[in-house]
């Protein structure tokens, strides 16, 4: 071999991944709140712990990832929307334990830095930490040549919230005759995406710019659709007491996310009329000609939230979220039986 | 196409990834204390938040990855390091700030689940934060085809801790003169693989199971060894008042590590000669013909943590240190000078 071997010849380089530091920087520092006590670059990030008026404070973790929206991403070149999804997956998973998020730290890994699509992604998670009053208070990029495809990354984060001990919702609460509610998503958020790509791009072959009359715009721009947060609109409501449990829809959809709140001796029963599952889902159904169960255990089916509220304050709950612009419907009740969702 | 389309059929299979998290069930219970609110599986894992004896708690938090260290274990089929090292990686990020680790939440993502590597790595964790007291409050699992290469996987951790406002290090309590402490590292923790693969299976074609006399172990046990926990030999001796700032030597190596928490106006030099560059790294210079500044750029060069202390406690905290079994040296001290680090 010629002449010396350095770092930037086995794939990283760090020069160029502190210049896309440097650029990222003001977006971080427009989520500092004054209780932030560290700048970028420290080994942690430290924030000051706020618990006046809190009985019984209770610290809510939560980590995810995005799936592989990232590969839409990557065949748009729109990176934006992974960062501002990950926060909100997490705002909602902070949510269902009626936590009211603090801060957040995001992780991006790629095969190689590529400068744009790491200030897009924290560009897009600061945004949303913005909209929440969330700190972003640490990340860490990663380039690991020889783990990702060549161009493909990951984007993972996790948010920390508080809560009030007394206000975490437990299965206990739940009661047979309880309401279900569901608040409407707007696309696939941030699952179900290996499916979909399979099925819209491999067997029906799709194009990214084939403009979709029943959804309303092309192809790429409802799959990047962001994930919804349901924070601003549920969060006020916990003060009523009438909210006994609540669900995001991700993973596993209504079939697996609602039974994780319920207790073991009963279940949900769902009434699939009592609202329209959106286009979206119904042409990836169509033209992978995948099964309905297949369907609701993948996708979140156009709910994105689920509120399990006594059922006398039912129409209350209902008429408040109308009001903050929220499409929710009451989607069934709960029954005695074991704990699983039926959707009929 | 005949027949449905199933999710697993496109690369993701939800049953397979429940037998693996039911048998990690057990693991992460054993780092569950009476603080920890919630079951596993729950959207965000809650935990009881005590401040008591804290005059003004901060909440410390770090993410970190274990970078291409995931290459050799998939080398080594052996994945229980990864685990380990994201915790302890963490651990030593927070004692940083002189903050104590309470909880944990790990992020997994592969091409295909390999049900065997995901057991490894949280049992890897677990014991990590059983070893420091830590609640394994929450993780993820990804399986995302088309974005890892076959068979590679990724390992990220989230860390929050807490800490005392006052004993939190500021540059501002660095002075001129002060001492700067070398404490060993065991290897090369999880920073330089790109490269240290690079020389060494590509350059020098060296074979994992080739025993090196100098470092008195087979190739790639040296590379597999854990990344050092710092926490319980130095957490102690932050009481003592004379540690003035502290740095975790990851990637960037002493050069890029220790300015992070120096003022504006200082400089470390550092002696070469106060330690002995392990077997291994100097292993690596050779076979690659690397400069001795991009050694010291990119590895830890066997000094795992600094301790920056006043001058009249420094044999003290040095007795201190090697009472509990460190290998700890005096590397240089604090100048006036520009933030930087040299090394002479």
């Amino acid at each position: 071999m010629a002449g010396e071997f350095t770092y930037r010849d086995a794939g990283v380089d760090i020069d160029a991944m502190n210049r896309a530091l440097t650029q990222i920087k003001e977006s971080v520092h427009r989520t500092f709140t004054p209780a932030v006590l560290t700048e970028l670059g420290a080994f942690a990030g430290c924030m000051r712990l706020e618990t006046v008026g809190y009985q019984e404070p209770v610290l809510v973790a939560s980590i995810d990832g995005v799936g592989t929206k990232v590969r839409v991403a990557r065949m748009m070149n729109s990176y934006k929307v992974l960062g501002h999804d990950v926060v909100t997956h997490g705002v909602n998973d902070l949510l269902v334990q009626a936590a009211r998020p603090l801060l957040f730290l995001d992780y991006l890994a790629m095969a190689k830095l590529e400068p744009e699509a790491l200030i897009q992604v924290v560009e897009g998670a600061a945004e949303a930490c913005q909209a929440h009053g969330i700190a972003l208070i640490g990340g860490e990029t990663a380039e690991m040549p020889d783990v990702y495809l060549p161009g493909e990354l990951d984007v993972a984060g996790c948010i920390i919230g508080i809560a009030e001990r007394a206000q975490i919702p437990t299965p206990a609460r739940v009661d047979v005759g309880d309401a279900v509610i569901g608040i409407a998503s707007n696309g696939l958020h941030t699952n179900g995406y290996s499916l979909a790509r399979k099925v819209l791009f491999e067997l029906a072959n799709l194009r990214l710019d084939e403009y979709l009359p029943e959804v309303g715009m092309m192809l790429g721009d409802a799959l990047l659709l962001p994930h919804r947060s349901y924070f601003h609109a549920v969060y006020p409501l916990l003060d009523t007491g009438a909210i006994h449990a609540m669900a995001h829809i991700t993973g596993g959809g209504l079939y697996e996310n609602i039974p994780r709140v319920l207790p073991s001796d009963m279940r949900v029963t769902i009434d699939r009329r009592s609202w329209e599952v959106p286009p979206l889902f119904r042409l990836i159904q169509q033209h992978g000609n995948v099964s309905d169960a297949e369907m609701f255990r993948v996708f979140n089916m156009g709910i994105g939230f689920v509120l399990i509220v006594a059922r006398e304050r039912a129409s209350e709950i209902l008429d408040a979220l109308q009001r903050v612009g929220e499409a929710a419907w009451l989607l069934g009740e709960v029954q005695r039986g074991p704990r699983e969702v039926q959707i009929i």
